[in-house]
């Protein structure tokens, strides 16, 4: 809001032209509704079904059941990340109504029928079948967040072959995201195959010099395939988040 | 391709239904039109003036020359990154109708008009000063790729106050590339500000336990803000070219 | 103290002007006075209910009982860090006027009633509910050694906005010990927003290429808040140590 | 500003108690000021003589003698950190009356006499003459934000006796700034013999296993001195305003 | 297969001189044969008896038994690396035709003789007897992959005259696999005695500043032996794989 | 030597039935001879014409002066690595019938014409025009050591078609050295595309997070291809000595 | 040995002026003695009654019983330096006479009584109660090696005094052991007290940014005390051996 | 010093049994003359004609020939280590009786001959030609500090049979101090081959991921020759200080 504006608005209040009620109403929202969006466009997002999410790995289920309560009453859809079998058992226990996916360790509770806003198709590729829980996580946080989800499994860079088979559908995703661990190379061929956005995420597969992640980690920042970005490793949400906002750019 | 397919074709040709050369065509283009498309889109690019690309780093004057006389044959424009002054002087004597940019350290030669071929605006925001290299790269590469773009300089998470400033400018744009280097903070602040794809360039500006980037790096894969991607330290060149895909992802 | 002193004193004692007791103490407390206090002033705490503290994670509930056994007998106020819950009920079967707080991980006795002797308030902020137990951890500490204390939770740099409604708390404060982990940026925008001393805490909360703190460290390390300075990871204790010395300032 | 005090200011505009320009400068100085106030008190230091402050390493001595420009036209002090000394050179030559330390690598230029508005001393130790530079420009820098400052060199770990022969020196310190290299042991020392706060400051000397500072910055994150911060290492401006802050604290 | 082979083949197809079966197996075969041998010569070791293998330390027991069943229906022997006890018992309850190796830690099924088909001997030799896990999984591997191998156990750099008095073995053997963490210095020693290929493994023995296998890594890296290759640390897989790649040599 | 064998040997000697000079032959040769072949195979080489090597980087020109002429005394051919251009020219002013090799930084000198020992083909294929100096070392080095080698450049994993176009010269090579920086991913590609021994090299091309070549090396180590080992950064020659270790198996 | 030598002892042999037993024993120990002496003088401490060691980290109960059984068949005293509870109970219901020192983790079993063979007293001093296991593995080692030992604890940096009442002790010392962990200055400290030998052991004692050892690995490495060397983190056997080496100097 | 002698002291001073001057000497001894000897035994080395040392690297030509005149009013003997040609030059060119060397890079200046007090022989083994400047640092600081010192060179670990010749040679040593880089394995070979203490020297020669020595570091750190210490990277001073230190141990 530049001084301009703001000058404007006062004058307009001291001339009687708006009320203090109005003026209150503007000033209150111009920094803050800026600054209420910051949870990734949380009020559209609640209109439109959008969860709230919260990472399960740090905390209770004692905890959890009373952040999804305050959710529920806000009539949210739920998305918990990160979430173990135990703690999963605690919540289901008390949101019967929920689903936990124990591949891709979220939990959901749909409240508002999800409506799909992204404007094209966001695919999920991995490199092979350990990498499944990321890609999983990534998948399933995308179709949360309003948007048609594909997923293609266990085509890694030995086997380039099998990629090959299926280009067509790598060519028909609006956004890829491409999962994988030990050298990370995956996203590097994909990257050189296709010209929509490729988003890496990582995953701390492999052993010995892959250092939980860190060799796909740096495999994937050195791609030689220009115009890949990365996200951090095992981020299947954020890489869902990341293709989210790609996806929904239009409406911007 | 899958087996059934090629047998059809096969049979066709056998029939005298498909030509040689349609089958030819068909068969070149199953496999190699895919891989033909490595180079990001590389047909499309030629046809819209977009640039053909050296990284200039690691090549000599001499192979720098050689190279750009091969691409002006096949009518291109040319972009060079990481060019630093004396070889620049030495592209320059070669060919004057080149452009250099010392603080983006880019040398451009235009031989067909750049047609704006990106759907929104791409906005390039840098922490400091010392980032500058960095985000002109980005900005300079955008532009030769076919997309507006507009930048905004010296916005650091420590002054948070000019940043709010300058909200309008962030959120009208449909994508934002932010380079930062010390501590990196500045793309979780805007990744909560702004509902577009958000794409993080860590910078190698810094000293003592920023060590090259490093810190930038993993403050940026470590944000809080959901759905921020990250790309190589001081690679403004890809993340512009992550800009690219995202702004044209409605033409795929 | 040097020579000449010492000669002077001698010959006062020769002479006859002091007696062998005086001299005694005077020679007894030049260096060892100066050293006794190494424990970071430890007569004037005990004088003032200060307590003696513990770090529990590496020693047996055995041990620590005997140590709170030999604390009690010197009539000191008992702090003990990083506890976990078994030990705590050892140390609670044994000493039940003790308190245990599971999330801070302390065991606190009080024998004598803590004086307030700090000058100013310690505000301790955190970033995420995550962060809890570190920021739990320096608050408790804080207070055990004399100072009033409040928290303030849950004002990550993603949601800048319950920041900047918090401007009033934040500036009150004498010293801000702000407790973050994956980027760690918080200190940054805090250490712009008041001129107080602040001291940052990184945590160890966050996966993948938070690598257990350090990106939060290196973070805070590269603050481009000019005056933040920085203890270990999950230190809170320390936090609080250095907040004290900072608040009983005046009293050097 | 909460929303009862913005209620009662817009109705006091509203029933014209307030003018337009009052309610403009209120409204724009609150969450602004609170803002503008991000450079470290800017305002304060400036009504105080204190400079403004200039990261010299990765500028020109073009733009640097731009920016000091158009400090001095904001009647500043300016102190340039980092500075080498061709640049020095330059800058001399367009500002005669500034003044450069070739070992502290600074130059400033004082337009207005230096207030001491430091409530006490800021004591200055390092560990080796290699450590100097960083203890320079730690002294420097705090004494042109308005503070006493005393300099103790050369008083390393493995020659203890130095230490102890300055005790009296080191009690009396409001604040200590402890530079050291190597192993980084002495802030521990120092830690352990005062009661006043203490800033350690790693340095990159050394050689081999010392990694360019990180084994002091480690040595020191780690010290068994409780209460001891740490700053980036080389960074003596960075102490120097930690310094700052909490010698000015009562002021708050 | 450049466009003129291409295009030849099918003008043949066209004239008939070859028949579509006959086109079909050409085309299929470049491409795809070139692809389907990715996984490391497929259809060779099928026709061999060489194992089909899963890396068991990311699956689940129901998931290998899965796996196997397809395996078997297929003909091919089965290898397991990395398989833990828990899962072992429960493929030997459903495939008791299989045998568990706990030092290995490897499951084989053997449905089909294996026919040794390299050229020489395989000798793994280890430095301690923390390293045989190690050591026995390449020779496992080595052995269903149809080499005859022989394993010289316990032969360290500190008590290097147990190596010397085994020099016929060393010399015997067509490629040399050295097993070994801590300093990892045993494949220089053996590089400088035998003139045929060395694969030397890092284990993750040792403790302290061995970082897990790292300092073993970097010192095989490093060798002062020319020509000592290197895999992941603990991949006796892997180096068996690679043993087999040069044992088979002529048959390419 | 077992000592059965080695009295008997005695025996032999003191009955008269070997003489002297057999017996110190056997004496000398058992453990020396061993011994001897240190230099990998030094004698064989020499009958060979392969070369005595020097690593150039950390020697003065007046040492390799030095030592060339002591090989050239013993008929060697000499191949030295890693040579500037300064340190070239006063080698080749002292040494004109040597040939220095700029791009692969090599100086050679024969003596004795090269005899083809090697039994295959070795093939070295390098990812981009950045990392040719390392093939080039390579290349020049194998050639040096009695092998046929063939060069095969500019084919990355972000354009897969080109080395799918090269399949029968892959194919043909009795060992491939994989030469890549960035991210390190054509030896993975490969591997699983060819059953021949596959080494990789990492290179220290690329800037930002490759780290002088960790990425690519990281990369390499965990190769989902099985069976490829790697040898240490930039080292084009240590990958030619393990490729002519393979390449003459048969002769051991 | 060189061939003059060894041709001379042939011609006596062959002349009948030395036997063959006479040959044999000097052929043998030349290359051999020097060899079986690999496992730190073996023999020589087998009179002495000093021990056989075991590192028990790595190796079953089992495994230990069996080679302890070997010693003794051997007459050996054995030492078990990582020996975890569970396996010392299952050792010491097979052995009965063995002792275990749940603090030091070693088991000890003395078949023949420990002749004081060392020159001085060792010393090992620890900086902290947590140090207090690897201290004690020092301690036990060094008596079983056949030194006399003494131990000084819990005289940390942050409490300088308490070391300097002991300085009659730290000089009395031939060899001192100095243990700690967190940022290891120790070490430099003792190593400006005292002339003799100092050998530093890092340990992983410590949290956050210690990375479990490595700050005080780190620490010591640069320390600024001339002659200070290091052993790996935790390794109070290692330090123990290489203490034993310097004290029984006078004997080689 | 413990109070109850103090408190005699001090009584026979106040008995007139003891004068001012002899109280303040014991006084001033107890504490001082422990810690004046700090810098490694100062005051006998003076005695015995050892130098004082200079570490060169971080200081300018002046500096040093400052600190030079200083030490020769001091009648000092004068070692400077890590010094370049450059500044070397202005040294002799003030002090023409100095030496400078410039392999080891020292400068020396006998003001007194150097008397030689070390018990045994030094030996100082280096792996090769490369770590000859480390090696000669190491020698001819030895040299200064009053002890034989014996030098063997380019005797690495892959051509182990030029070490055995020199067995005797290893074995007549009181201290072996063994220099290597690349993978640090000699010193663990050396370590089982003689009794007497070995110190290993990591130096940063190699390339790679040799990591400026690390490679060679931990490879020591690691050593399986029990009692094998280290130091810094290429601190061949401090090695020489270290063996030092043992060579003189029975004059304590």
């Amino acid at each position: 809001m530049n001084p301009d504006n703001l000058k404007k608005l006062l004058e307009s209040l001291s001339d009687g032209q708006v009320s203090v009620d109005q003026a209150l109403e503007r000033l209150a929202t111009l920094p803050y509704e800026d600054l209420d969006i910051a949870c990734l466009d949380h009020h559209r997002q609640l209109r439109q079904g959008a969860p709230e999410t919260i990472l399960g790995a740090s905390k209770t289920a004692i905890q959890m059941i009373t952040i999804v309560a305050a959710m529920l009453r806000r009539d949210s859809n739920v998305l918990i990340t990160r979430l173990d079998e135990d703690k999963a058992a605690q919540l289901l226990a008390e949101y019967p109504q929920g689903v936990y996916d124990s591949e891709a360790r979220t939990f959901s509770l749909i409240q508002n029928p999800i409506e799909i806003t992204g404007l094209g198709k966001i695919l999920v590729v991995c490199a092979g079948t350990s990498d499944l829980p990321v890609a999983r996580e990534a998948a399933e946080t995308a179709r949360m967040l309003g948007n048609e989800v594909e997923e293609l499994v266990d085509v890694g860079v030995a086997g380039i072959h099998r990629l090959f088979d299926r280009l067509d559908l790598l060519r028909s995703a609006a956004v890829v995201i491409v999962v994988a661990g030990m050298e990370g190379a995956l996203p590097s061929v994909i990257g050189g195959l296709v010209a929509s956005p490729v988003i890496a995420v990582p995953t701390s597969v492999g052993y010995g010099a892959s250092f939980g992640g860190i060799a796909a980690l740096l495999g994937m920042l050195n791609s030689c395939a220009s115009g890949v970005t990365v996200v951090n490793i095992d981020n299947g949400f954020g890489a869902a988040c990341a293709a989210a906002r790609i996806n929904r750019r239009n409406s911007s």
